[in-house]
């Protein structure tokens, strides 16, 4: 439940986030890229006081008993730090998203129509513990004209709270709206809870981090959220596929950085070329350290691999690991019916040199991203030629797939006449 | 709350509804209008079932002792039952909103990314007593190829079988699944609250009805939802318009139909020209039965004709009826100010012949529809070139503005490669 001091702390909150959208959203492209240079030296210039704070932050961390994982993604050195300054500097160098004419049309009235790209207004971030995801939401949000209300993990706020003013004063010397990045410091449930009541004063929330807070948050929420849950990726190697090609894909996809959503987490196979793909498929994974798991006929054809059995439930599960399930399919519609019952929507490929085949599987396959030929690691912002991304979105509204300024604005119609009106 | 049942049923409707979301969004153009044109068809043949049936919920709703305007919106005579069919042709001969390509570039890596529009997948619609929404919903769905779920009121049930009916004999005559469309006949509270919490088998909820429904929908929903409350809708006049101009204007946003959501419900009027503008725009408005209500400077530069003192609370009211507020201004940004304060994020225009003054208007009214020089009442589908409009939308992510086919529609990303991997 939410008590009404929180309610009227996030009522106050909002209210100066939203005044800071209204001169965000006519702010000059040249202006926000000036802030966003100077946010960057400041990250940069304040790198003592960050790894100071972030080092409380640690210790905490280490007292408490966090895993190796967790103090990983809660650290912050010269080179993360660098890496957060350099995101601004490149994000400044980005297009501006706002202004952007979608579409214009006269019509037999003479009414000119613009639809034309605006900011969305005020975007709430929950995140968990890692303090990066500060200084690239406010440089992401600032340059799409959006105000930004940040609550980050306890466990990070020391850290979160001093990149957060190095960043603070450089926007202040240049005047910027003090609402229009604002760092919620109390990091209690009462608080977070407020953030998802606040219906019509936030316009957006993005919660960052692991799948239970994910879920927390699209469940208590509403105001409007885009996420993702996670994502269970397939490749599918297609009896006419190039068993070469097939191979380095799949290599790729499952070895290259298993921790990430878009690694391959089951492997489909046509019953065609299965008993000559899958014992050489299988030999490179094993020297790579993957575990396999396979339905019956994988288990048949790799009887002299170690192979354990795949459940329905290993079918469902994102390893985020060295572990691939491996499955037999005697066409492309059995594959694409596992992928629409286990898939998670996020990324979904196809080998194959049978152009009639990519073209069944990527109409079928209802994922934010479909592959022909290449490997489901692309799927990412900057691979897409984003340059920079705020996140990934399996949902269908609004925004699917990797998500970079222009997915942070909607769009309004300007119509011009000379005097008409509705007969 | 929801009991075990109503789940259940959810469930299975859903179900239903999803296996016919895949094939429908295969389906060819010219095999989704031969549908529309049969089913035009059949609501005309049997225009003696519906309107029978139509009778039955009449008179049940006299007994009920339901006012005009609901009887008004419930009866379908033979001009409405030929509207239903007409709009069915008519979607028929739009432009297809699936398969558009929206984007499509070429990766230095030689990965060509095209972002091409698909179908939502299932929607639900929440409707009161307008039987002709089954007919338009139903239309508008097939032809981006999206399955819908459609829960009527219960005091049109009948009439909404009725059509529902007519539209099914045609559809199974061209072998569409079954669960293309979906009419919940249990009018009970716990299935529309099962529709809400359907979350992942339910892609988007559109509530069509009055504010009360909307607002229930709204906050009730773990489905995404895209709604309009209440179009408290603004013309500024300001001291460099065309006064003809705006008088024709304003005349034509309040009176040429009131009763709608884009009607103008108050004036700002800017006080360099209010003692001109105010008396003759007051004579044609009163001329028309128009009640005024006004701020201080209006009441006093209306003294002599009958206005009464208009409130905040009547700043903030939509009245769908022949009633003004007026208030004087002292510059575009007090009008921006008062819209940004009252307005609903509808339909705001400005009367002006300075064009930095009508950007500056453009630029900072945060709503759907922004006019300079034209009447509001022209948020529509229809006159935007849309063909046809499921609703319009108040909110600012997915779809804003009037809602026709192509805000029906969500995009996937196909990439198209060569073996390529991610180093």
């Amino acid at each position: 439940m939410v008590n009404s001091k929180g309610h009227e702390m996030i009522k106050g909150i909002t209210g100066r986030a939203r005044e800071a959208a209204r001169e965000l959203s006519v702010l000059s492209t040249a202006g926000k890229n000036r802030i966003l240079l100077s946010m960057a030296d400041a990250i940069a210039f304040e790198r003592g006081e960050i790894k100071k704070a972030n080092e409380e932050d640690i210790a905490r961390a280490e007292q408490n008993g966090r895993s190796s994982a967790f103090m990983d993604r809660l650290r912050l050195d010269d080179k993360r730090i660098d890496g957060m300054a350099r995101q601004a500097r490149e994000v400044a160098g980005l297009k501006d998203p706002v202004g952007r004419v979608l579409e214009r049309h006269e019509r037999p009235n003479g009414l000119v129509i613009k639809k034309v790209s605006v900011p969305i207004g005020v975007i709430g971030i929950i995140y968990e513990s890692r303090p990066n995801v500060t200084a690239d939401c406010v440089s992401l949000c600032l340059k799409s004209g959006n105000a930004v209300i940040l609550r980050g993990g306890s466990d990070a706020m020391c850290s979160n709270k001093a990149v957060y003013l190095s960043m603070k004063k450089a926007a202040s010397a240049h005047g910027l709206h003090e609402g229009a990045f604002i760092l919620i410091e109390d990091t209690s449930r009462t608080l977070v809870d407020a953030m998802l009541q606040a219906s019509g004063r936030i316009d957006l929330i993005m919660p960052r981090g692991g799948e239970s807070l994910i879920r927390q948050v699209a469940e208590k929420s509403r105001v409007p959220v885009i996420k993702h849950y996670k994502g269970i990726c397939h490749v599918y190697v297609d009896d006419e596929a190039d068993l070469n090609m097939a191979e380095k894909i799949c290599l790729n996809a499952k070895v290259q950085r298993p921790g990430v959503c878009n690694a391959m987490e089951t492997l489909l196979v046509h019953e065609g070329i299965a008993g000559e793909f899958l014992p050489r498929m299988a030999e490179k994974l094993i020297k790579e350290h993957v575990r396999l798991k396979g339905c019956g006929r994988t288990e048949r054809i790799l009887a002299d691999k170690d192979i354990e059995a795949a459940t329905d439930e290993d079918f469902a599960t994102e390893y985020l690991d060295l572990v691939l399930n491996i499955r037999v399919v005697s066409s492309v519609n059995e594959a694409v019916d596992h992928i629409s019952r286990f898939g998670s929507g996020h990324s979904d490929a196809i080998v194959t040199e049978n152009t009639g085949k990519a073209e069944e599987f990527t109409m079928r396959v209802d994922s934010a991203a479909v592959y022909v030929n290449a490997s489901t690691r692309f799927t990412d912002g900057g691979e897409f030629g984003k340059g920079a991304e705020i996140g990934i979105s399996t949902d269908k509204l609004h925004a699917r797939g990797p998500m970079g300024l222009e997915e942070l604005t909607t769009y309004k119609y300007i119509v011009t006449g000379t005097g008409q009106v509705r007969p």
